[in-house]
């Protein structure tokens, strides 16, 4: 997209009053560019100019071209900006399209030329392949992984200036060429696809480094490397193979967004009294007997003071974030989308912008946040079984429930009626609620949540099977980074677990990319999950297959993955001591098969009696 | 119905064989008797002679009227049995008719006059009225309540002559006579429906106190009194105006069960090759993953050693608990059935019998006993809102989350995220998954648990506020007897929780029945029941009205209940000590009331700004 505002000759038409508009390039639009072939040909332009009068009395708005056609002229209150509908004819071709607009004075016109792009392909074939649970994803924090380019560390201009590795809440320079500069390390560990935490712009004064509170939509931070870098990576992973998950925020900005800062008028955001946080109890949204007041804390209310809350009920403010996750998605090729604080969006707004998405790429991917407590509320967000009237079209969610109530407990609490692994297992019995539980992200841990080695009290052997049950159970399974190093840290506060990946940084003392800089213990679990990570590629059981548990007994669970291909054995062997099974329970699913494979170290048990499986262990192997 | 045998002179039509059979007044038939008038005019009689053959080669049955058309005569391996499906004639009249068969010598013929009665009525209508949340259920185990009649304490010729009050184990006497006698009571505390535990006779060895091991459907056990005491005790309950609930138990039976120790044949029962309990484990059923051994171990291993799990997949015993079902109601007129062991029983035959019941009984309730962890498993059993192949058509559950995982909790735990006071609140906001979650009975404890006074670690003022939210909260309360007058007892062995009513037995030294039998602390709680059973009995909002509640906040739960003539208040403060409530957070439910009256004591509270509610405390206070 180009923009630029010049003198015309065009004939004034309308209006005797002078704009007092000058002519200069603090002119933007939203969306930045176009593509020509959507499915939804109908488009909402934005333009802003953050000290113009852009609706102007008498405003004429034109398009010089049949490519666009001008629909709607909209203004609001902030007369900084002008909503523009517009429609791209059917077969419009790539080019700049002019479209220009003012009052009276013609000399005084704004002109843009508006670029309507041909869409990108890979080999002929879209590059948006989407997310599914033959893959494994790698969530990384971008300014704590790797930095790749020591030039964009500090960005003048930008509010936070804080560089500083030593405390855990300043940035420490990590970015997009950081990663670029792994992608063999992850590929050879067995990832397909990496989902970064926000890599939209944060020019907010301190705590960037999360990167969940944007100030400006259409730019990609410039201390990750910007969108240079974005395109570079994504391109390196595509070619690869690999997928790219981009974390999605619609339910708020940062304070200093240019939306809020100058924002168009006040009915773009939820407005208090007094300031009011959100409550974070996702339940009122479900339950029958909740008050208005309570659902109306719940999801207008600000998640922190710093970020205020989107009205999503704004048709225009909901056009520009759907508009936004279109454009991201084509412009990047991204292959899914982590949608953030899923349950404090307004969920109609959500539907909303799921479909259209899903209106263009029926392959993409969504997973919400749902870091809430019960299978009902986890599952209410998500495409479900319920005869309900609110009925989420979100494909999948973050499976908490398998985390918080079921991979944790499983590995920490003793076991009984419905405590240790025992929970674990009943919570897989309930995903009869869900459409496709496939469609759930699973994992040990995240950037919010306590390191999964320190939950296990740094037990290398729960590590060990965390990291198991992670890679053969059902959905698709999330690896945190430093997860296979065994990185550790509880997060409280939240900075303890987002600690530097050791040798992402010239002149770290240990480089933990390399076998030689690793311990021994982080060593052998890197190497476990390679070896697991790198069969699962193979393994069309775990990948896509069925699965069947079996009730556990004495701290056993035994899980089979299968398809008419290939069955694999997952024995969880939650107690201390080794345990002898007789496998004839087991029948049903091992049929004629006699043996039993390690996916690990290749070993074989016969398993037509009983086998014996050490302590603290999960026994995962292909029957033959 | 009334059976005999006698030599008779009809003609000899089909065979040369001998009969077996002498003459002899052993000759049964279930159901005994049947009814003009049922909506389903098939009726499957079983005839049984435990010592003769009944089934004999070229057998003729016949019957010489048109009221009962003989439509199919099935024979089973045990040829002591005989399965006859018959019709009644549309408009059959009331008699005895008589039905003949037997083989070649008719003189050996047996000859049954079955009776078909007229409905019985009521001031012309039905007696059954059905049972809601208007209602006040009081939970009595027969034996323990009080013993009205001592001449039926040990009956001649039955297994269990144990009896002995001072062993838990032991029978103590109580029986129906003594429950009638304290209707008095009952009605004044403000109970408006009995639910017994099970009448049938159990004719075994040995805990014989609990009744859920029949031996006989169509005995009412004598040592309560038998059938005439039955009647006795429902019409004086109807012609107070108050109802009975009976429990049923179709998943298994007691192993000195004619129908087990004399078995029609093998497919009756579940067998297994060594003894096989059930693995009490409901989730299985709902399972994606399941095994179908895990399957088949929940729901056809036995429940114990002494109670034969039943195959309800057989037909003919589908069929004898069906219409022993259907008989009891109409014979005794009940307004409900309690449903043993839901979860044990095979779903698709539920769904028949509870269909067959709603068919002859719209009005009628039914709950099944959902001992289960978890919301997607209590409300799989019940009608809910899942788009899921088994569709379960049970109106209602005892709700076992609102008290594992509600009330308990709520007065145990201390107030947190998901705990304390969090927990009830978080339990019934999923109650979006019910169909109608108002037909679930709510209950502080039952003949199977801990007595809620133990549980709260026997503090009145936490009795207290259990008893307050049972009054109010949404659904059928449930008291179990002596709740209200603090009795105590951890379930560990049960029969600790099933002590005698004391003053139920001539002599016992204190008659807490009365209230100079009782200590201050009792009275206390007796008449703190008393009085909101009896408010609760007037007040429409309690009754049948649909409640709002908000978001626990420090330890304080405010709920309402409310229709257009009535709002009640409930605040349940879990701290101990006093807490001040700005009331206009509530003002949605509030509206333009200004002052609450207290239920309890008739004080009053302005409520237009802040109230003091003290600590361990549920206020409840009806809006003016």
């Amino acid at each position: 997209m180009k923009i630029c505002c010049r003198k015309l000759t065009l004939i004034v038409t309308c209006s005797l009053l002078v704009l007092q508009i000058a002519a200069q390039d603090s002119l933007r639009v939203f969306p930045t560019h176009w593509w020509v072939g959507m499915k939804n040909r109908n488009l909402q332009l934005i333009f802003y100019n953050n000290h113009k009068d852009l609706a102007v009395d008498k405003l004429v708005v034109q398009s010089g071209n049949t490519a666009i056609k001008i629909k709607k002229v909209n203004k609001v209150s902030n007369r900084h900006y002008l909503v523009v509908d517009v429609e791209i004819a059917a077969g419009a071709q790539p080019a700049k399209y002019e479209i220009s607009f003012g009052g009276i004075i013609r000399s005084e016109w704004n002109h843009v030329f508006y670029e309507l792009k041909p869409r990108s392909k890979q080999n002929g074939k879209t590059r948006i392949k989407g997310i599914n649970s033959s893959d494994l994803i790698y969530l990384i924090m971008p300014d704590r992984f790797s930095n790749g380019d020591a030039g964009n560390d500090r960005i003048a201009g930008l509010r936070d200036q804080s560089l500083d590795r030593s405390d855990f809440f300043k940035r420490h320079g990590g970015d997009l060429k950081g990663i670029q500069n792994h992608l063999d390390y992850l590929q050879q560990l067995g990832v397909t696809t990496l989902w970064l935490n926000p890599v939209l712009l944060n020019d907010m004064p301190d705590r960037t480094e999360h990167g969940y509170a944007f100030t400006d939509h259409y730019t990609i931070d410039p201390r990750l490397g910007g969108a240079t870098a974005y395109h570079e990576l994504i391109d390196s992973l595509h070619k690869r193979g690999m997928k790219i998950i981009q974390d999605a925020v619609y339910n708020h900005v940062g304070i200093e967004h240019f939306l809020f800062r100058d924002m168009p008028d006040s009915s773009w955001f939820h407005w208090w009294p007094v300031y009011t946080n959100t409550t974070y109890k996702d339940q009122v949204l479900m339950d029958p007997y909740a008050s208005q007041s309570d659902k109306k804390r719940m999801s207008d209310g600000w998640f922190t003071q710093t970020m205020p809350d989107v009205n999503q009920g704004n048709a225009f403010f909901a056009n520009f974030l759907i508009q936004h996750a279109i454009w991201c998605t084509e412009e990047f090729g991204l292959d899914g989308w982590r949608i953030d604080t899923y349950a404090y969006n307004d969920l109609d707004f959500m539907n909303r912008c799921n479909q259209a998405l899903l209106n263009e790429y029926p392959q993409l991917h969504m997973f919400g946040e749902t870091w809430v407590h019960g299978i009902p509320n986890q599952s209410f967000f998500t495409r479900n079984k319920y005869n309900i009237p609110y009925k989420s079209n979100l494909p999948g969610v973050t499976d908490f429930q398998l985390n918080l109530y079921g991979i944790v407990p499983a590995l920490t609490q003793a076991f009984g009626w419905t405590e240790g692994v025992n929970r674990l297992y009943l919570t897989a019995t309930n995903d009869f609620v869900y459409t496709d539980a496939t469609k759930n992200v699973i994992f040990l841990d995240n950037h919010d949540m306590s390191r999964f080695f320190s939950m296990v009290g740094e037990d290398v052997a729960k590590q060990k099977m965390g990291l198991a049950w992670l890679l053969t159970f059902r959905g698709i399974p999330q690896l945190y980074y430093g997860t296979e190093i065994l990185m550790k840290g509880f997060s409280d506060p939240d900075g303890k677990v987002r600690l530097d990946f050791p040798g992402g940084w010239t002149g770290d003392g240990a480089n933990k990319f390399e076998p030689g800089g690793r311990t021994p213990a982080e060593n052998e679990v890197y190497n476990y999950v390679r070896t697991l990570a790198n069969y699962r590629k193979t393994a069309s059981a775990l990948k896509t297959g069925k699965m069947m548990q079996f009730v556990p007994e004495d701290g056993v669970y035994v899980y089979f993955r299968y398809n008419n291909q290939q069955t694999v054995l997952c024995v969880m062997n939650t107690n201390d001591g080794e345990k002898e099974i007789d496998m004839h329970r087991f029948s049903e699913r091992i049929k004629n098969f006699t043996r039993a494979r390690s996916v690990i170290d290749g070993s074989e048990l016969d398993i037509t009696g009983n086998i014996k499986v050490p302590g603290k262990t999960v026994w995962v192997g292909e029957l033959r």
